[in-house]
């Protein structure tokens, strides 16, 4: 989501220790409390403005709702050397993916992989910050999560998947990094709320309405209609996305034992997850690999960053260049933990209210 | 590509029998041979025929060239306990998989998981070929490659990549299986060889002329137009499907010193590979994780099925059924098995003169 009307501009020491205490009086650890902050805020300084602070409210209403558990004992099972399983304990998924990535870390020390499925958790925030824990050891991460269905299969009206993310994040030389971070519908909801506000309608190839034909009402969510995947139609390739986000779906939820498909519980607190769920709560699956396992690190590095220079001075298309994945975010991050964070007006009040009742300064 | 016209059908022992002694005459290792039969008649089998027979004059031409060594000293270096690097030293990318999969598998008996990155290969075949090796043992089988350049990145005229798959293969019970084989563009050169035959036009958002204007022809790719990525235009998120693209040519070939981006060796004879190379030959990254790891065997299996059921039961489009990735090619399999495998005017002709020259009876 795109920031519109920035009424606040907050430094990011400031923004970190105001969600860290937030999550403190809500009753959870420092060490907790201070993850969360971390992914969120990660999200805020890379400009995925959808992931970060904006979500501060409705991880705050799960909570209230006892569909997040502030004190989870986490069960790590170690089933092979180098795979794992957490049962979350209906943690905030900030925490549990990044304790599971952790975890892999210290496997892939002595191993060169590691692998965690997590089940029985919530929203894990930016998949990005889980995928780049291991960027000190130069570590290749890996991050995906299934989420609450918006999403339809390939020919498909019902909605059946969540816009289901895959994060692959590879770290380059002098901070430079490759991370590719994408959800596997055509278009995230937050672009539908973008048109929502400036009232305006969507791209065909975006969404169907509740009876599969093409919709351009951008509230047509709302009205029980449903995403389309990335490729948007059978000529352009939407079983491609259908199958990417039935991987993440499978790899996090259905092998891990978390509830799937339409079962996967919806983040917004209002809505009540639904009965006879196959597994229990959100499923991810986070790991890495060794850098230095490919080739020789130096020399991959180097060839990576020869690979960016030729791909961002290719040919482009007028008023266009060439961007290399996840460097519009890295560029985002260096300004903004300069200059501050840019809080929009609605999300400025939202943290207001939360100040004000928690009693935690802003 | 789909067959029209078939005017031969084969039965799989025989058309095996006929690559296999092509490949032997040729100068292969008996080994080698049958697993360049193997993987070819896997395509034509699942109904892939564009990777299958109809490759073989193509290999052939690659050898006839000396760009294919048909006697390879394969060098696997064990980097770490879980990552292997393979030297495939001009092999022919049927076997280098193949024998760089077979070593994952066997380190993932003890380990859980295994990786292998290749270079110094040749075009690898079907992804899912390789990919599927591990069912047996229960294992979920991961599969890329980079090819020759063919597709633009987002906002990019150069074509800086191939088409480069991602295959996902995951066993179920009863010989059910989840197969997500997928080329990151929105359509494979398969597609516009169809519209050619057909001599109609191609849906917008397949390809762009040599001015990085939309084209609907279906030659463009002779006049210096190329493939978009998956998703198309802006709109629709054709960024992801150029992420999907880079981090195939990263894992396959820039991390492990083959030929990236532009300079990936062309699949036909006609064309020589740039020079100035950056690495050796075409790259292929490959890899397992025991299904075990994730939960139970049992009971993950189960649920992958349970899942299954739920997807193909889910309401449709008029006209159509929700398909499980991979289910039309087990079908198929199931099929041409049986019923033999359908060869069409042109395929049959060139495998006839193959048959002459190398007095290899059909």
């Amino acid at each position: 989501m795109a920031q519109t009307d920035p009424l606040m501009q907050i430094s990011y020491p400031e923004l970190h220790q105001f969600i860290s205490e937030v999550f403190l009086k809500k009753g959870m650890s420092e060490a907790h409390a201070r993850i969360s902050a971390d992914v969120l805020t990660t999200a805020d300084l890379r400009g995925i403005d959808s992931h970060g602070v904006a979500r501060l409210s409705g991880y705050l209403r799960l909570i209230d709702a006892g569909r997040i558990n502030v004190d989870p004992n986490l069960q790590f099972e170690r089933r092979k050397k180098t795979q794992l399983r957490l049962n979350a304990d209906g943690a905030i998924g900030l925490v549990s993916a990044h304790l599971a990535m952790q975890e892999c870390i210290k496997i892939t020390h002595d191993y060169g992989t590691a692998w965690s499925g997590i089940y029985n958790s919530n929203h894990f925030g930016i998949a990005a910050h889980h995928a780049m824990l291991g960027f000190e050891h130069q570590y290749v991460g890996f991050a995906m999560t299934n989420a609450s269905p918006l999403v339809v299969p390939a020919n498909g009206i019902e909605r059946m998947l969540g816009t289901n993310p895959i994060c692959v994040a590879i770290p380059g030389k002098n901070g430079n990094s490759f991370v590719m971070d994408m959800a596997s519908a055509a278009a995230a909801n937050g672009k539908l709320e973008i048109a929502q506000r400036k009232n305006s309608s969507i791209p065909q190839g975006w969404a169907i309405d509740a009876q599969g034909n093409p919709s351009e009402d951008p509230n047509v969510l709302s009205h029980k209609g449903a995403l389309l995947p990335l490729g948007s139609d059978a000529e352009h390739g939407f079983h491609k996305g259908y199958a990417l986000g039935a991987w993440v779906d499978i790899f996090s939820a259905v092998l891990t034992g978390a509830s799937w498909g339409p079962w996967a519980p919806p983040f917004v607190s209002f809505l009540n997850p639904l009965t006879n769920a196959p597994g229990k709560g959100l499923g991810h699956f986070v790991g890495c690999w060794d850098l230095d396992g490919f080739n020789d690190v130096d020399t991959a590095q180097d060839e990576l960053d020869a690979w960016m220079v030729r791909f961002k001075t290719s040919q482009a298309t007028q008023g266009h260049t060439v961007l290399i994945p996840g460097e519009p975010e890295l560029l985002t991050h260096a300004q903004r933990l300069k200059n501050g964070i840019p809080i929009n007006t609605v999300i400025a009040e939202e943290i207001r209210n939360i100040s004000k009742e928690l009693n935690v300064s802003l």
